[in-house]
């Protein structure tokens, strides 16, 4: 059923990829898909979000190589044909429902403690404790989902080491303008 | 027309706000309105984004007070309750549609130009050559429009001003490690 539906979304796009035709294609009958999945919506989450298990690591504290492994693995997730087929559909479903899940982040992804753990790991001067992860946190969903949206971001070139160094910068401690070096 | 199509985005969300709705409301015909508009979708943009005439702003060569009016202007347009029920859908029929606007900017918000005469005007030794403009844009558009469609981001409160030092941090140039004052 799981691998119909991604299929659907790739062949049909998120409107096609409706519960009759998951069940036509998987040869599951619709009450079954119903007993499993509560709604459309579910059970195409579940179908292209399945959760990071596998994107479970140990931080080494090398905060540059801890967050390009950790972005390579959550940026997989988006540029999935399915999942591009599926994020904005799912996303339009949830604001037209007003629905906020409290239990869970967004599509399923719940990586938030673990980039807390990266952040927290991190060894040398290289994170300033003023700046809130979660901002940081933020501003990479809102990058790594509008560049899997946008088509005219998405077709810019930013390599993770590109990314890597941009929140390397976030977090980096501040120095006193005054002690800044001068630039000719 | 426009008005009416604001209106049904608020009363009926997305899915509600068909041309027919519209033209029932406005009291204006159907083909009249395809006249103007050739899509549901344009009719859309335009009701909700009608271009950043306003935001035309003279940068004050201080970074961080052009980017606070900036990013005030600029999330203005995207809290709008209409803004909020119509950007999802917009974005998930262009992805359905594979659709690509290599002339216009995304929702019509073509505010990367002033972004850029901000930076190029910001006085002092705030910004590093070496950081793309386009970057940090993407980075700024991503968290904005991910606050405005995912409820759980967008109820954590992250005032104009945290955003700003953010990104002025993403500007930053940066000190070489060895030359950090050291941290207890």
């Amino acid at each position: 059923v799981l691998e119909a539906t991604r299929t659907l979304l790739v062949e049909k796009g998120y409107a096609g990829t409706t519960v009759q035709a998951v069940a036509t294609l998987s040869g599951v009958a619709t009450s079954a898909i119903y007993r499993r999945w509560p709604s459309r919506v579910r059970l195409i989450e579940e179908a292209v979000f399945p959760g990071f298990g596998p994107l479970r690591m140990e931080p080494t504290g090398r905060l540059s190589d801890d967050l390009a492994r950790f972005i390579d693995a959550y940026q997989a997730t988006f540029v999935l044909p399915s999942a591009r087929a599926a994020i904005a559909g799912i996303t339009a479903e949830y604001v037209a429902s007003q629905q906020v899940q409290p239990d869970q982040d967004y599509l399923r992804l719940t990586v938030r403690p673990l980039f807390y753990e990266i952040i927290a790991a991190a060894s040398g001067d290289v994170v300033d404790a003023s700046v809130d992860p979660d901002d940081v946190f933020d501003m990479l969903l809102g990058t790594l989902v509008i560049r899997s949206m946008v088509p005219l971001v998405g077709q810019r070139a930013l390599p993770t080491e590109r990314l890597v160094d941009l929140l390397l910068r976030l977090f980096s401690p501040q120095v006193e303008p005054t002690a800044r070096p001068e630039r000719a």
